[in-house]
């Protein structure tokens, strides 16, 4: 049994956190933070966890943190940085679902976020959690970077191709049209964000440039081992009018060897042994909703030409997207059963 | 053709004054006010009115609006009252969409709203804007308070009813169960009123007391003609997760004589020339969609046993229940046709 | 460990049980019958198990039924009814999820279902599911007729004032204004049912009468003990796009007595030890989000007048309207903890 | 003021065309069949229409249909080639909504649509109806096959690059990522097309081949004057949880010609006298909700890279895309004002 605290419990990521962590065999949740509802109950914010715990709201005290196994940061980008190095020197593990340690380019970072970064050298030593991919470097690390919610479909979407010894997809040729629900953009006080600007709508946004193409970017280069060949990536992202759920469609042009391939069997075989990562059968269309509250993340290849290839990647943006591969992260860095806490059905309809 | 001011351009029922203002044969919009988006153009704000206009916001200068023939106020509550007196003085007439000249009760005003009146005369020289009900009060005045949602389809329910010259139902025994989609709350940066905290929920909310609770009671007993009558009326309002539409159920206790009456006539002959309340056949249902974007309001009865009755009353809560119902109030101010700019069809689907 | 047959997996019911039933720790499930979906994997039909498991429908086959130790029925009505008798010749229990073996009065079953009962003396000696209320009944039953979701909301609701030795409400004055998401229809080729003609909308349906009324009638008075009660009950339920979740606005006129005492805790008190039941804090607002994917069930009373209380009962109708409360009393049925496989937390958002 | 027959009302489109052209000042509509439900009013099948006309549902009888100056044909498939040739013979002019008149490839057409052509002489002299790019055309014929919603944003989104005098994109190198919501689907008794399989979801859908990419490529040929360039376009479908709307977003290779090129001014030019095309300011994002209702289409222009462009298309497809464009169509080829009876504004929220 490990204790654990939640820094920023109040947005959907912090709440998603609760409802799997207060089912998770192993863990303790002890503290959970939250600088305007300090003293509230947690079950009365959010009246869904009522019955199933007694947690009231703190406010941030990094001593009472130190006592924790592992601290959540679920909170905006710019604080996991400002804590990580106190709690790492209090042996007390970090996993920060915002983007301080996702983008090895500080450059980046500053760009995109517009902060200076505040302990590079933790940074250094950590890890980027996408789970599959990343497991024994995870499994090494005191600090994780949980990844982005969309980087995770493109990740996950390109991987079998990308790790692959020879050249299979023309590396500047890659699109990622990606759609999101609305609770990708959290729970804030925002015009945009309201009901009725939201319903019955559906639009483009960012398209000029968002924060996750860098760390995209980034990401593919970690995987492929070669700097500098995905600049020429496109990601366009879109706002679907549904609470949860993501679903990235991936062009791409096959090179001469990546069209003879058997690409559904390489893919098969390269997530054979992953819990969450289900391959369908090809020329299927993972729906979102069979993914609704789970950790899974469902592939599904359709070449349509001698030489396209299009990836279906649908993923819970809650889930996989964030606070379920956080703990997905949480089990490898601890020892547990990667599913731990996650074997959760999805909630259909 | 009369000019047209609109105070409070940047909400919900600014942007539905517009929708159907620019369409209407006798009018121009030549002024459109914000506080906070002066110097913007309506269009860029909403693109729905792209190709339909060129007005641009500009701020409240009380020298323009005198220059209006009628000017709206689709403003917060408390601004109407601010300058209402000023614009009579230039002849120009005034319809309020909130809540400043609903309540003749200054009391009631004052402990709902939390402000004390600022122009008392002006107040008790005002129509109040059920137009079907209060229609020559309307054609005399130079300023009227247009209805809240709810009152709206209450007064249109009950009216048949309470107008007869015997009594027909129990005045203690109404109870209104009352359902309204989201754009009811206005066009606000508010947590509560986001998507994710809206989309595929359901709630009751001011049970213990809503602002239109006292508009009821006040109109109620206007209609009937007795002070009193109403104060055991009981009104609980629920939140849909739909952008437009209200359902008002509303269950009445019958008389003796309202139990031997036909009650379908009744209502079909009270409305018979009404353009804009749909006495349904007896025992349908109407649906809020089939009044989408249209000024109509529709009624139909259900009588379930020998003494009870049920009245569903289904609107739009944009059109009769705010901005149509403020438009049909112009037209009966300045002579114009009930309908004109207002025989839009429903969007269905 | 027992193991249990669905016969009628592919409605929302079906796949309902399922989701529920692959997590309850002493159960295998065994066999999932479908008429029309013989020898496919169930995970194709719903994409949402798969990873969860490998079942394929099969037709139905009492022999192989019978080797369950208890059947769960999620047909259409009329079916169970057909099956019963040979499953407990066997010794294997049944729960019916349809109104087989809701309403004791056979005349009553045929007036609202249509058909003649095929096993009366079954009906007898079953018990009906209002798990709460029904504990010992339903422990001793080899047959349990699930209740339907709306009078679950409506029983919970009004137990604590009717089990009371003195009379605290008028029973000739309950109004229940109910209102349903999408899903209690099922899922049917039914073009009433399809997307665009339920989103964004809201109406009443079977005003002059639901199949749930007799049930809610005849479980009233049994849990008063008193027959011809609750004849002038009013029932009208509502439906709301959403998917999931359930809302009955409950009003009740109190008694003498009932306006005196303190119903907050008449509540707390009557569902202290119930697991599932959650009276909120008086004057509290139950969402239906709160209760997506859980079997709890909230209540939370308004007391608006002296003598008018109001009781919101909100539930997620698939679960403790359904899949949840019919795994409930097979906990009670088996002697399992009564929320094994039932400890999942609502989703939210 | 012509006469005008609807064959097959019952449909979304059916339906649209009727709120449309009842507020049509030139047109009076004065047959509506449909095979299902003859003898019925069609504002008991459709409440939004009530108060708004007195038609009833009849047969289809050629020799009606013969007596008006138009007939629209929203119906399914293979209607309309039925009856067009009669109906010329009487001078009666035809606009079909379905496929019959789109594909002049008639080896396309059987295969998509399963069907043998049965006028392909008629089909010959027809006219494709995207109104912008075959005004002349359109004027000129008897027969008008109306465009699909999806090849409607193609045309629209690449017309001015593919009319331009030399080349300025790759058009092998096209990706259209389309999005449409659920009403795309028509109003039938369908499974997959019920609320609870579509709320709260987002899929892809035809991935392998969907009806209007051969509409797609045979129409950019003809925009094009070339034949055999567009074989490699490929084309996506996504199914979003909403009423109507529709967005394309459009990938393509600008050439080096199309690269140095001002590409928002030559949008700007091509559509300057487009009443209903509207060219937002480079890097906007349309959003469905804007078009509700309306018969508008808006592109709007992202060049990303040197040599990348992103159209971003959108419009409502049940008016733009449907029962819109074939009013407009009725305009152009009756002589009307383009814009008669389709000057409404979208309705938003």
């Amino acid at each position: 049994m490990i204790t654990v605290g939640i820094v920023g419990g109040t947005g959907y990521t912090g709440v998603e956190l609760l409802r799997l962590l207060l089912g998770h065999p192993q863990v303790t949740v002890t503290i959970l933070t939250s600088r305007t509802e300090a003293g509230r109950r947690v079950d009365d914010l959010f009246p869904s966890l009522r019955g199933h715990t007694d947690l009231t709201f703190s406010d941030l005290d990094t001593a009472q943190l130190k006592q924790c196994d592992v601290v959540f940061f679920a909170t905006p980008h710019g604080v996991a940085m400002q804590h990580a190095e106190q709690l790492l020197a209090a042996q007390t593990k970090v996993i920060d679902l915002a983007a301080d340690f996702r983008l090895q380019d500080l450059l980046q970072f500053e760009k995109w976020y517009g902060m200076t970064h505040q302990c590079p050298n933790v940074l250094k030593s950590s890890a980027y959690g996408l789970s599959e991919l990343n497991r024994d470097k995870i499994k090494a690390a005191s600090v994780v970077g949980n990844p982005g919610c969309y980087p995770t479909t493109v990740q996950i979407g390109l991987a079998p191709l990308l790790k692959h010894e020879r050249a299979l997809i023309d590396p500047t040729r890659i699109i990622v049209d990606a759609k999101s629900g609305v609770s990708g953009s959290g729970r804030k006080a925002n015009m945009a964000m309201i009901y009725t600007e939201n319903a019955d709508n559906f639009k483009a946004y960012a398209v000029q440039g968002h924060r996750h193409h860098p760390e995209i970017v980034e990401a593919l280069e970690q995987i492929s081992g070669q700097k500098g060949l995905f600049n020429d990536l496109i990601f366009v992202p879109h706002l679907v009018p549904m609470i949860r759920g993501m679903l990235s469609t991936i062009y791409v042009d096959l090179t001469t060897v990546g069209s003879e391939i058997d690409l559904q069997k390489l893919y098969l075989d390269f997530y054979a042994n992953e819990h969450f990562v289900d391959v369908m059968p090809e020329n299927s269309s993972p729906e979102t909703r069979s993914l609704r509250g789970s950790n899974q993340i469902r592939v599904a290849l359709h070449k349509i030409q001698a030489n396209k290839l299009i990836i279906l990647v649908a993923q819970d943006n809650l889930v996989k997207g964030a606070a379920g591969q956080a703990i997905q992260n949480m089990n490898i860095m601890f020892g547990f059963a990667e599913d731990s806490g996650l074997d959760g059905i999805a909630l259909l309809p």
